[in-house]
């Protein structure tokens, strides 16, 4: 069991409808020694794909996302939900559903950041549904870039998010696999 | 000069109003290895004061932060400017004016993180006019937590904000400050 593990089994909390708080190490409060051994365990899973990019989502992609980055010495760009006035008129911009809100969020990324032939690794912290990641791998595609790995530091493997992204066709990784949140207990992929 | 000012000499974009653009390093896309740098000046800067605790804002203090939070051993904890809903129903919760948004905007910190007689350390991205970490600050005076410094890794000095968090009376530390915008040229303080 890694550290990532433990710390989900010592301090997650299951909410129910399969929504597991990690809002003590990762989503408010963040534990930052921990981001950077992930970070580091992303680095090494992705070392042999070619990166030239990080893609992430703000919010809490940000921290993981950031801890790779420094790993592979690898630019980091993180989608906006909404877009600042320092951004340019014509962006890359799609929609996906959050898991959180309830709601439809828009993912924003300037052209000036996502150019032509990237090779981008996205990074974040869940994978649920694969929804965001999927929004995520437009914007990349939108750009002319390639995606050329995925990882998430948690991923929630019953809701289908790895079927969602096969057909992407690349390596996607994941720090901690949970196979169950039923009954209130937290269950890893062995 | 630091590679921070460096950077800001080379891509900085002085948009007008008081803006200056850091999107390509600070902002929407992040320099992993830049942050990290920053991070490390800001843990010998604020070596000395005993912090517990680093508070910053969501979002783009986050890599601040977390780089920072990684040299001193602390947890980050972001102040959300929406409440998810993992978030207990009880929270602290002010009201800080964006620069960039135009608007107020929320800054709302659960109180399972920020606890009595936390030593907080606020690092941001910008100070500005102080608004917003005066509001960082008002969240952790109301949990009972002290200020103990503040770091922001641009500080527009021409706004005033060093004078309006001078009453909070810890130290204040930039690792860029700017003396002027004017006529769109980027002037360090020496």
């Amino acid at each position: 069991m890694n550290a990532l593990q433990e710390r989900i089994l010592k301090e997650g909390k299951v909410l129910g409808n399969g929504i597991l708080k990690v809002d003590s190490f990762v989503n408010h409060q963040v534990d930052p020694n921990l981001m950077d051994e992930c970070g580091r365990e992303f680095a090494r899973l992705f070392a042999h794909v070619g990166a030239t990019k990080i893609l992430t989502a703000e919010i809490s992609g940000i921290a993981p996302a950031l801890t790779t980055g420094i790993h592979l010495g690898l630019p980091v760009v993180y989608a906006r939900k909404s877009k600042p006035i320092t951004m340019p008129d014509q962006v890359y911009l799609t929609l996906a559903p959050s898991h959180t809100k309830g709601r439809m969020v828009e993912l924003i990324v300037s052209p000036e950041y996502l150019a032509n032939n990237e090779k981008v690794l996205i990074i974040d912290d869940f994978l649920a549904s694969g929804q965001t990641i999927l929004g995520l791998a437009r914007l990349a595609e939108a750009s002319g870039s390639k995606i050329v790995g995925i990882g998430a530091l948690i991923e929630k493997n019953f809701e289908g998010g790895r079927d969602a992204l096969a057909s992407l066709g690349v390596p996607i990784e994941s720090i901690a696999c949970i196979k169950s949140l039923d009954d209130g207990k937290i269950t890893f992929v062995d």
